[in-house]
């Protein structure tokens, strides 16, 4: 396999200043797998749900070109569920409920078709469990990305910190970064992050676009402006998985290339927003994709000649 | 005289997390008229101040070529003063004091030189006061640029109204766009402020980069990120002054042109905020803006290629 994906997949309930679901299907490697799968269609993906959730939704994975082998489907048991409100601002929001479910003891087994990766995307999971299937592959990644939340700065420090040591990427927000590095200023937090291990930082901005470090580099690429955001669920393991499947697609891991890997990351991440949960992220064309690809070159490109 | 600044020349007193200043010279006519100097020489500036504000800052103005024959100083009267304070994040603030003095009477007289000047930059002061400004031109300018603030908004919102009306470029913040427009998607506020009669659309969002609209077009230039940012104050009326003094320079207002106008602008205040106070935009070497300008390209570029 080419591009492994482990992360949850899992139940949301949202609500936004446009509206509220019930619950809808959502999890950061659904959202990597679904991103993702319009750069590369070689990807396997571990997780677990419950007998709860929805066999359309693991066809739509499976249409995608997912395999599946490696979601452990628990009898009896349910899917992970999280709800939570977003502040007018749709860059902060409040968690309502969290429901651990499967979660709560999960031990991902990374299937042996998969156990040589080029690229791995391990999503936002508790750090150890990131290490477990760490520790299960038989060769070591051509690229690990690794995405991780304040959550587990809070209560795992220790565990988060020793699993970014042995990574190639990380991914978080400007107020993670802040919090990892005790720095307010991200250009200095980048420095202090590198240093722990990452060979490349990506800091996510949300609104604010995306920035892109590694020890002597530096790359900003913006969010589109769009006339609404509506769920910005979602967003960052678009972004992510838009990100690896590029990466996974050119196999090239230069940081020319990851800048624009960052684009089509930000592009994945665009369409996203523009509905609830996973629904934009299905069925787009090439053509969609290209288009809004283009729109970011056309956003930012300039010509300056120095004299 | 090509570019005609109109806008304060004061005092103000500083803190932020880094230190604080006593009363040390500011204001939006000073920083546009320093940033814009690194690209035109033939600036004239219209302002009060009174006999208190030093004789030192008028000379490093007519240093960088900036005509004073338009400001006048008021024998007995006291120059403007506001004193602020800055939050941890450095893009918000509160003001401690403001002392109007020569400003609450403030009555612009534009020298005969200037009452042709082919560039206008009308920087934050009362709208009545902007409009003054452009009722004693002989000769409609090929660009005008208006900055202003929420403070207008507030209190004086049918007479700012009324001056953008016959505008060309309008510079404001992200908050202050969607206070003016009634819309938080900065992409519908654009459209509106657009059909109140400026051509094109500048929000300045501080750290997070400044946005370009006309009605059709969109473009993004971020802003560098530094490893401190020591004092905010006067980075968007540099800005301005890069931004109008490049398109004087270059005498071309076309959209692609003012895309590398906004680029200029954003070095220029980058450089402000290194400082306190309006300390780093003097004596800046043309290598200098260069390098600088340069880091903003490496910062943005990438070349995907579609196919």
């Amino acid at each position: 396999m080419s591009l492994l994906v482990v992360g949850t997949v899992a139940f949301d309930a949202i609500e936004t200043p446009f509206g509220k679901t019930d619950k809808i299907v959502g999890g950061a490697a659904s959202y990597i797998a679904l991103a993702s799968s319009y750069f590369t269609q070689d990807i396997s993906l571990v997780s677990v749900v419950g007998d709860d959730f929805p066999q359309d939704f693991m066809n739509t994975l499976k249409g995608h070109g997912v395999d599946l082998s490696g979601l452990q489907i628990k009898q009896g048991e349910k899917s992970f569920f999280w709800s939570g409100r977003y502040h007018n601002d749709m860059n902060s929001r409040d968690t309502l409920d969290t429901q651990l479910n499967v979660l709560a003891d999960f031990d991902p087994i990374v299937p042996e078709s998969s156990k040589n990766c080029e690229f791995l995307m391990l999503g936002n999971l508790m750090p150890n469990v990131q290490q477990k299937v760490l520790s299960q592959l038989t060769t070591r990644p051509k690229l690990i990305v690794l995405d991780t939340m304040n959550f587990w700065m809070d209560i795992a420090m220790p565990e988060l910190l020793e699993t970014i040591k042995g990574i190639d990427v990380l991914t978080i927000n400007d107020s993670e970064a802040r919090q990892l590095s005790g720095e307010y200023s991200l250009v200095k937090a980048a420095q202090k992050i590198l240093a722990m291990g990452p060979k490349a930082l990506v800091i996510k901005k949300g609104e604010h676009g995306a920035l892109l470090f590694n020890k002597k580099e530096v790359f900003f690429a913006p969010a589109l402006p769009l006339e609404d955001v509506f769920d910005p669920t979602g967003a960052g393991d678009s972004f992510a998985g838009g990100f690896i499947g590029y990466l996974a697609k050119t196999k090239d891991i230069s940081f020319e290339n990851m800048k624009r890997a960052i684009i089509f990351g930000s592009a994945m991440a665009s369409f996203t927003v523009e509905k609830f949960g996973t629904e934009r992220l299905i069925g787009l064309s090439q053509k969609d994709v290209d288009e809004r690809v283009q729109e970011f070159v056309d956003l930012v490109q300039f010509d300056i000649s120095l004299v």
